[in-house]
């Protein structure tokens, strides 16, 4: 008998901050994530034992990955689907699969499926041409909301657009980028309803949180959302649960939504870990990580019982000073209690290189206390 | 300007399961770990991007290690003390240092220097024969603990010793292996102080636990613990930080305890992160891996507050049978709350194999919780 049956393999496609974290709960199952960079210098490739650098564009690269893995999953949702159901045919096993896949990659099939399904989302229509916008607009008014079929992220691919010219305008600025359009929501605030799931559908929901979005990033993750009524939030976490069922999602899932007078939208959704999701390292008895781990490799899920009363995330953006390491002493003698997540990128410009998650009793306090240590961390803009 | 200022560099000598754990700290804080492995296959280098395979009792392979670090740590203490000396003559920054090192790795100095400073120690005795063995047991009565002055562990390089005959045949077989003795102590419990130290002098200590020992290996961690004084828990912290002062430790020190009707004696010293403290990951907001990297690095320590009222670990040991893998996922189904720690090491019966982690409200409960998981993942005896 060998001395030790072997532990599974999850290779994941992608070595940003995702891959990075997911490592990190990788290593206290006994497991070592199998990444795979684009860069050696990516953000998990630097800290990851099995790093295997290609192309996830190129299906041989994939296929190369994938020998060896008992489960491929992804920290981003830009592999061709093709590529996708190429890898299932050889017998990989892909999750989420790449028809649950479909609905994170191409916003108009998931708009179309969530209305199938009768889930409320904004009005919306795909557009080919100025004049599809236009006519769009004249029914829910200006301004609409241009958003890119695929591959936006981070308020890439998204365009509020104010009248007809502007229409034009986009139209002959975005070239051969598939658009829709959708009607522009008075919108109070944005929550995320967060889950897991199994193959064989145990689901585990943590607390639906607040998200604020600062030109089109998220900057803060309040958990749980303050002042969000009961019955709001029970109706976001069913929405998160039917939607993981309904698309048979393995792995975390995230809905986006938006919050406004009369009730509850779906804007996006992820099928991966996600940046509303990283309160849960310290804030909850099991990470987003380890649960998407768990979740992937057919393992019972682990409770998402918060550790605290009140959670706050804020995101380290880049800044105009490039010298992180230099700021990092004085940010944590400043407050001994922040608890600092760098990702080990270069620093640019509004790209995320960090987070930072406070906890305690009073939700004011967290944030305000996060937010000061994420702005100390950013250094000058 | 570059676009990111280098991150130090911290060298880790040993990559056994505590520098696997300093690794998973090291990427919060954007590090990645340097570890000097004996193996690839060691627990640490299994998960580490940054891994040299080498020898620590050679000289050369330590200086190699070291060039491009800019702090070296250890992750055991058996690296010899003409090797740090040699280190530091070099111009390598070694933390702790040599000095403080050598009252972790030889025990007649750590057993006199702490006599020197007044704190209490069992009484005790080098011995070269079984007759200076014998005059010692004359003054305290039999059995006496005759003990390795280096190199023991787990209960290794322990033996209690009834009567002169017994002392004849350990004198006999133990070779060239220096010992000393001490009184065979009346202990209520063991117990174990914690804190952290920065080259400066400032000082974090984390609550006072228990530790529950069998066969000379710790298999149970209650934090704090239970009903334990005020003012002795207030003592034995205090005692650790006069050791951690008095002996210039940088890093984490943990000083092992004896409980007894009379007070506390200091039993164990360790300048690493330390069994003991594992509770730490999830029970604090700042692990104890975490804290020796920002004290080795000189960065402001963390908090050490408790983020439960009740925690308790248990060392997950190798038993009969080698398929943990197989285990793991029904331990996870049976108890959803339960942190799980594996160590990517081989199975081999009695060794730390991993360790679990309960948190919770009643400390009773959190270390029946705790215990019932171990001995799941432990499997048949």
């Amino acid at each position: 008998m060998s001395p030790q049956a072997p532990s599974p393999v999850v290779g994941m496609v992608g070595a940003g901050q995702l891959a990075r974290m997911t490592h990190q709960a990788a290593i206290s199952l006994g497991l070592s994530l199998r990444v795979l960079a684009e860069r050696s210098s990516d953000s998990a490739a630097r800290v990851a034992a099995d790093v295997v650098v290609g192309d996830y564009r190129n299906l041989d690269d994939l296929l190369d990955f994938a020998a060896g893995c008992d489960v491929v999953t992804f920290d981003h949702e830009h592999v061709p689907a093709e590529h996708l159901r190429a890898l299932v045919d050889k017998g990989v096993v892909v999750r989420p699969g790449p028809e649950a896949l479909l609905h994170a990659s191409d916003k108009v099939a998931m708009r179309t499926r969530l209305g199938e399904l009768g889930l409320p989302v904004p009005r919306w229509r795909p557009v080919a041409t100025a004049a599809d916008l236009a006519a769009f607009a004249e029914v829910t008014g200006w301004p609409v909301v241009a958003k890119a079929v695929s591959g936006g992220y981070d308020g890439r691919g998204v365009w509020v657009v104010a009248d007809p010219a502007a229409a034009e305008r986009l139209l002959g600025e975005v070239g051969s980028i598939r658009l829709y359009v959708e009607e522009h929501v008075a919108v109070r605030r944005e929550l995320a309803a967060l889950v897991a799931r199994r193959p064989g559908g145990e689901v585990a929901a943590w607390p639906v949180v607040q998200t604020v979005q600062r030109d089109g990033i998220c900057v803060e993750v309040l958990a749980p959302a303050p002042e969000l009524a009961i019955e709001r939030a029970k109706q976001a976490r069913e929405l998160a649960v039917t939607v993981a069922g309904a698309l048979d999602v393995v792995g975390v899932l995230a809905v986006e939504l938006f919050e406004t007078a009369e009730g509850l939208l779906v804007n996006e959704l992820a099928m991966r870990p996600h940046n509303s999701g990283h309160w849960t390292i310290e804030g909850a008895r099991t990470s987003q990580f380890e649960q998407h781990l768990r979740a992937v490799l057919d393992w019972p899920l682990g409770a998402t019982t918060p550790t605290a009363r009140a959670v706050a995330m804020a995101n380290v953006l880049g800044g105009a000073d490039h010298d992180l390491v230099r700021r990092l002493p004085s940010v944590l003698g400043a407050d001994p209690c922040v608890r600092v997540h760098l990702y080990g990128k270069e620093v640019r410009p509004g790209r995320k290189i960090g987070h930072v998650t406070t906890l305690g009793d009073d939700p004011a306090e967290v944030r305000e206390r996060t937010a000061r240590a994420a702005a100390s961390l950013r250094g000058p803009a």
